[in-house]
């Protein structure tokens, strides 16, 4: 596919503060924006040329979409996989990235086959359907170990610890004995994430390393250019483009990192879209990841990712956002909200980058 | 006033690219944005909550714009001031900068006569009403001398030069009989621009200079931070804030200038909103002109205006917009488009911005 002209039209399936910043990228390189939402008054909405407000299993709606985008892409991965391969993809939609990736990244059991056979190292697990696949998997991985949905976790919701034996039917009644897979514990030491890209051509591009605190299962902030060895940062470089090319990929993948003592990486998961611990290339790199998706889908030739700042990225949580006047009275703090009414408690509500020099 | 909080709801006032670029600044910030424009397919309405297409004279559509926005601006001066008093302010409607700015600037004979109370430099001048007139002035201000309609002209439009004594009447029939000024020619080396800021709190901001380089009228190419010496530096912010305290200003104000052959400024005109030539900031600064708006205008403090970069910032101009190819290709470059569908020749279809360390 040649390179999408300014006035082509982004689809995109989501219309929360991914997808409002996905829109705002596209209309800055002259494209039009229709997003696909549930949600009557969403934060992607105020921002996109237009908006479908409906579920993301309507097949008018889906087919609508397709009708007038150029190029569908999609803010999170616990979408319906069928509908979207079945009304986009067959009536010659451009979905990017593929369903493909969607049903890998939506699913941990597919997820950790697919990076297991790109050759990336991922923690020991096994596939759990009853309490009796748990007390055999903590039999070999050894207790603590995680118990998480299959599906549909996202900010720690859907996991829980198993910490001894004889405790996999309650873990399985905690998730409401759904599907799971059991993940051996990781020590540890540090969390970092890699976001990178691939374009139509096939070219790579791939953002400086971030450094990750998490909170009761939630990003917290995001420190960037991580200081990561040499060795480290090549490592993760080379799981990124791995599994870029495993997928065939088109558009930004975030790979969640996990960092032992002595350096190694283990991959934690990945998400087929922009991500959280990326928002900071907005206000440090020389193409941010929202405008690298947009390149990277419309064929247009990959940005630079490199870093022009050190940068600080703080999520704003719930009431945390009251907070708004003291950063916007900080002179190194650059605010980005996301337009939502309510600040329920764990809703991310905006965030904060604070930059220096290099 | 305090503080506008996130999720208030900022009116606008056109729907070309600088209202395009103020509602995304202020979707970054939290705020909801309504737009009223006479144009049915616009740039802003792309990016805003809300559009309202009425002309701007349309007293029940400014009635419907104070009822639904906490502050309203405008992103040019070309408005009917009777209207926009009557019905806004009178209505109680916050309108910033004051329609006390957009009288001043949107006819030169206001905008001369309050540069010169204002005690900043401005070339010699004369009004015009008949051919009688210019001849007067050709005979004092000497020959060549410009002449310029009173209202309405913009991009080099509305305006003729006066050669020699008895071409006044030619020259006058040229602007279709307008009330006009006739300028003294400067003898300037070099165009610069300064952008700056007044809060509520009236506290100001200077943005570093940019010089402009202009062909046919219309501006081609703004570099910044401007090489000028520390003098000629003091000397724009000078005249910056001296107009910003005198019109009791509140929000962003352009100033264009010319530079003499010994380092002295001339006060060409000013523009009551954010500008063309402040377009680098986007890109190179750490508050934007957009985003330094929107803080002023909601009673926020004024975010720092310090250059992190040093920029060329270039005018896609009606088919030059073709060229987004190579400049997608450039790293160097970010690239910045408005959404409109026709590249009429003249008009400005986006401008991208080239980038380096400081």
């Amino acid at each position: 596919m040649t390179a999408l002209p300014p006035g082509s039209t982004v689809g995109v399936l989501g219309g929360g503060q991914l997808g409002r910043m996905l829109c705002k990228a596209a209309a800055r390189m002259g494209f039009q924006s229709v997003v696909l939402t549930p949600e009557a008054d969403s934060p992607a909405a105020q921002v996109a040329s237009r908006t479908l407000v409906a579920a993301y299993d309507d097949l008018d709606a889906l087919a609508e979409l397709a009708a007038m985008a150029d190029v569908i892409t999609y803010e999170f991965e616990n979408l319906p996989a069928a509908p979207v391969r079945e009304v986009l993809e067959r009536r010659g939609a451009v979905v990017r990235p593929s369903t493909r990736a969607l049903e890998v990244a939506q699913d941990r059991a597919e997820e950790k086959a697919f990076l297991r056979s790109a050759g990336v190292p991922v923690a020991d697990y096994g596939v759990v359907d009853t309490a009796a696949d748990v007390e055999a998997g903590l039999e070999r991985l050894g207790a603590p170990a995680l118990l998480k949905t299959r599906r549909e976790g996202y900010d720690g919701k859907g996991q829980v610890w198993v910490k001894a034996p004889g405790e996999g039917r309650a873990a399985l009644a905690a998730l409401s004995h759904r599907p799971a897979v059991l993940e051996a514990r990781v020590a540890f030491v540090r969390e970092l994430s890699v976001i990178a890209a691939r374009g139509v051509d096939g070219a790579t591009a791939v953002f400086p390393l971030g450094e990750n605190r998490h909170e009761d299962g939630i990003l917290r902030r995001t420190l960037a250019p991580a200081e990561v060895s040499p060795e480290t940062e090549a490592a993760a470089r080379a799981v990124a483009v791995r599994l870029l090319e495993g997928l065939n990929y088109v558009g930004v993948l975030a790979v969640e990192l996990f960092e032992l003592a002595d350096g190694a990486l283990i991959v934690n998961e990945i998400a087929p879209r922009v991500h959280n611990s990326g928002h900071w290339t907005l206000d440090a790199c020389v193409t941010d990841q929202f405008q690298q998706h947009l390149r990277a889908i419309c064929g247009w030739p990959l940005g630079s990712p490199a870093a022009i700042a050190r940068a600080e990225m703080i999520n704003l949580i719930g009431e945390e956002v009251d907070r708004w006047r003291d950063f916007a009275a900080d002179p190194h703090a650059r605010l980005h909200l996301y337009g939502k009414r309510e600040a329920r408690p764990g809703r991310k509500m905006g965030h904060v980058t604070r930059v220096w020099p290099l």
